[in-house]
């Protein structure tokens, strides 16, 4: 068991302790939920001095067990006024596993811009005065050229300076790029009200990780890789942007915020389009978003002169930020995918409040030199910039927009819910708002599906079964979440008892699948009732103009039962 | 009992119904509440079209008695995402009784802009199309030029077609001007996402009143009217304005954007220099808000030269407009008065969403030219005009600014609770979210309190005490907002007992005040459980600052106890 690192910011002061009796099995999201939940009044203001701001690795961070590296980012959201864990590649986690630490807790407000350097030694604060303002490319050259250049660096961008709500945290991957993101929720706008431009992750001399069986943790490792090398090999090639055919054929393609489900210039923005730009201009398809992780599903992409311009590519940027934008323009996206991080932004709920700017009349759908313009207002902080910042349904009720995609003030990743109906479900239910990634049931008979549900493709399960099955996965995915798991392994029956496997090799204690499964009952629990006590009602309703208006071409409705909904976390 | 008229805008339809057995007792904010509640879903958008718009004039409008004449304005408030009630004096609300409706329910959204005109002949729908945007005099003049000039008219200004937060609802005052406000909770947007401009009361011919016993009513209404007169004298004389010079010397006039408590030039805008103004420029003291009314503490304001310029001038615009945005001049604060009335808008929310702008760097404070540039923005509908139009709370988020005073998301009225902390625990407890109106709680030792609480003066009354008092006092205020009456009459036991025998004259039916109390309590449960649905909780907190920081120049803090606030209403 690890130790939970406090950083009191205001008075550069530093404490530890041992994790709590009972917490056993968490890490991650789990330790996340219980700080905030016991810790941070549910009424406090997200970036106000009595959020906290949580990084913690997986309870199986740092093990050699692929795509076990996720470190979850936790604290009360400036977006949805609840919980929230976003949880991102890069080699933070990992490192801070090796360091003991299971979750780095910074409490208060920094007096001046800071950063702070963890290692075996300690935490360090030094100052970041000189970094406010700097993009995160230069952000992470400038960091280098002053501390060791093997540091895990986790950071923030102009936008979180400024604390725009769409601000993201990036943590840097294995080629100390800024391009991993804990995007979701405006944590990054938390960490700026904090005052901590970035944090960096010294392993050096770390204890690194013991096991009580280790041959038996590697035996169970490898083979589990192996399958997991075959499984998921089309996400190596082609990367999350697989997806885009996918949805596109399935009709739930978001396109012109959420007008239509399929986009005329699918193929151009497509994966293999991506796959195809990347290998022949010198970029890379299958790269780890983490150390050790077998289905790399990241990518690196060049631009026509063969340059580096961004990495990774995802399904959820080039969806929202491509079709629901109309821009049928791989480079365009790719850009666009520069600009948001070098901003330091969520690409996601950026896409969607740009829409809403382009339902005002500020910018044109198909515009890519709008978007441009729209994400230069963001960098220069003018008003339009500041609104587009503050998310897509603050941005609609400012410029007032009704057609704005979002549940719980979190706008909706790249996924119509008329068509994709149980990732509908999800969004309508996790207390995180608007995520794909706290359960995406997608149709299981394309070849593709991440869940072993066979039955749930295209329309085939019954309505009442979507419910349930979001709800189990949801379930499941908390488990991975906690884990340090990236849900891509599947969160299913199978993984919750290899999963136990583990966790036995890795610390001796006994473990079932029916444990792991209570305790991600207990993470979403925690996660509902803080926020029900800052008065989030554990199911939402989507926008009304999902209700009323079917989704072409395919004539769908989001017609799953609402009262069956309403009973989902009973 | 009256009758409740359903409008079906899209359809264009009219129902009528008969008052539900067990609401004998119920008019104006009660009834507001009783309808929301139980038709109104509590996660509705406030501007979409599942949200309702009440007007209910009291249980005792239209009837013999002062001050008995206000109109209640009730729907889901899109800036607190909760219940709303704000009443309103004017013509209006008499005429509604005298046709013998007691709620009119606007449902659904209308398909063109419309004008509903109500007489005892029905609901006529005519179209709007060429009124949209204009302001509320040209409206008003353009109304009367078309239709019988006795009307009484509720409507909204550019803003409220905007569907502006900030936007609230004119009812024409007895010289037909659209000068008294249904103010709070952004109503004016609620009304023009219904694409309703305005409603024309036409009570020609109508059944007017009957009483029981009608000269036991006047009898009974004729002595308290003369009490009034001389108890209330002060105010007739000066105007709420008088409490300028009284707030400023207790040290909680909001000053700087609630930064101090007192303002150097007080004196310049307080209700003495109003009255010299209004008597020697031909302008009036002592003006009715709604007819029949004997307190009379409205005004007509004129600009240097003699010419109307406004109506009424009032404290809570002076002293938000004036000393918290530090300007020391009654004639500007009078001009910027009338371009909120034009514009249809909140004074109290847009002087704290225009402090909220000049903590941005985007106007001065001090600078009267700034404070019409940023109402011009507001007219024109630029993005900074928008962004002050969605009102403190959520100006504040977009601008990344942390000083914004409101409660639930609405802005605080011109008390600074660490000072007027009676008041200061209204704001936080009222499901109204920072209404003065709700309960305020005055010193009851300088001679002009309105509370009968003979021991709240300044600091004398215990903690726990000014807990008890709001909550009593805002039981009170519930009564007084259901039947009618403006809170001036004071929310009192002496004035439950004396309505109790008004209900029996008018009605017939025995009611005592304990019967008024418990009704007042109901009222207040209905809409508390209302915002709970709606994820408000009963009691919110203030924001950051005003803990922070002691208020000058009498170093005050907010030190209610949380604990016994967090139970006033259990």
């Amino acid at each position: 068991m690890g130790k939970i690192v406090r950083i009191f910011l205001q008075e550069k002061k530093v404490s530890e302790e041992e994790i709590p009796k009972g917490w056993e099995l968490l890490g991650g999201r789990g330790i996340c939920g219980k700080i905030i939940s016991s810790e941070v009044p549910p009424e406090a203001d997200p970036l106000g001095s009595k959020n906290k701001l949580i990084f913690a690795p997986g309870l199986l961070g740092g093990c050699y067990v692929s795509s076990s590296g996720r470190l979850s980012v936790g604290a009360k959201s400036p977006l949805t006024g609840g919980i929230k864990e976003s949880n991102v590649g890069g080699t933070a986690g990992q490192k801070l596993s090796r360091l003991g630490i299971s979750a780095l807790v910074l409490e208060g407000i920094s007096k001046e811009p800071s950063i702070l350097l963890i290692s075996k030694d300690g935490v360090k604060f030094e100052s970041a005065t000189d970094l406010v303002g700097l993009k995160t490319y230069e952000l992470v050259e400038k960091i280098k050229s002053r501390y060791d250049e093997k540091n895990a660096i986790i950071g923030i961008g102009p936008a979180g300076d400024k604390k725009l709500f769409l601000s993201g945290i990036f943590v840097s991957d294995i080629e100390g790029r800024p391009c991993r993101y804990a995007a979701r929720g405006g944590l990054g706008a938390v960490m700026g009200s904090k005052n901590v431009k970035a944090i960096l992750i010294d392993d050096k001399g770390a204890n690194g990780i013991s096991y009580d069986k280790r041959d038996e943790f590697l035996t169970l490792s490898k083979s589990w890789g192996k399958e997991l090398i075959e499984s998921r090999k089309v996400f190596t090639e082609y990367g999350t942007a697989v997806l885009i055919k996918i949805i596109n054929e399935l009709g739930g393609l978001p396109t012109r915020n959420f007008r239509v489900g399929s986009f005329k210039d699918a193929d151009k923005i497509s994966g293999e389009t991506l796959r195809e730009n990347a290998l022949s201009r010198g970029g890379r398809m299958g790269h780890p978003c983490h150390p050790g992780c077998v289905i790399r599903c990241s990518n690196i992409y060049h631009d026509k002169n063969g340059n580096y311009l961004t990495s990774a590519l995802e399904y959820e940027t080039i969806g929202l930020m491509g079709a629901n934008l109309e821009i049928g323009d791989l480079d365009a996206v790719a850009e666009f995918d520069r600009m948001c991080d070098e901003l330091g932004i969520d690409t996601i709920e950026t896409a969607n409040s740009i829409a809403v700017a382009m339902e005002a009349g500020l910018f044109k759908f198909g515009d890519a030199n709008g978007v441009k313009e729209a994400l230069g207002n963001i960098e220069k902080g003018t008003v339009i910039g500041r609104i587009i910042g503050s998310g897509a349904k603050r941005a609609a009720e400012t410029l007032g927009v009704k057609r704005a995609a979002h549940v719980k003030g979190q706008a909706l990743s790249s996924y119509d819910p008329r068509c994709i109906k149980g990732t509908g479900v999800t969004f309508l239910t996790s207390p995180m708002g608007a995520d794909h990634t706290a359960a995406n049931i997608l149709p299981g008979r394309t070849g593709y599906h991440f869940y072993d549900v066979d039955d749930d493709g295209g329309g085939v399960t019954s309505k009442e079964k979507k419910v349930e099955i979001s709800r189990d996965v949801q379930i499941m995915v908390a488990v991975c979440d906690t884990l340090g798991f990236c849900f891509f392994v599947g969160p299913n029956l199978a993984n919750m008892e290899f999963f136990a496997k583990l966790i036995k090799a890795r610390f001796g204690y006994n473990c079932s699948a029916l444990d792991l499964i209570e305790m991600g009952k207990d993470v979403i629990t925690t996660e509902i009732e803080f926020n029900k006590k800052a008065g989030i009602p554990p199911v939402s309703k989507l926008p009304e103009f999902f209700y009323k208006e079917t989704l072409k071409p395919k004539d769908l409705t989001f017609d799953i039962d609402e009262e069956n909904i309403k009973k989902i976390w009973e």
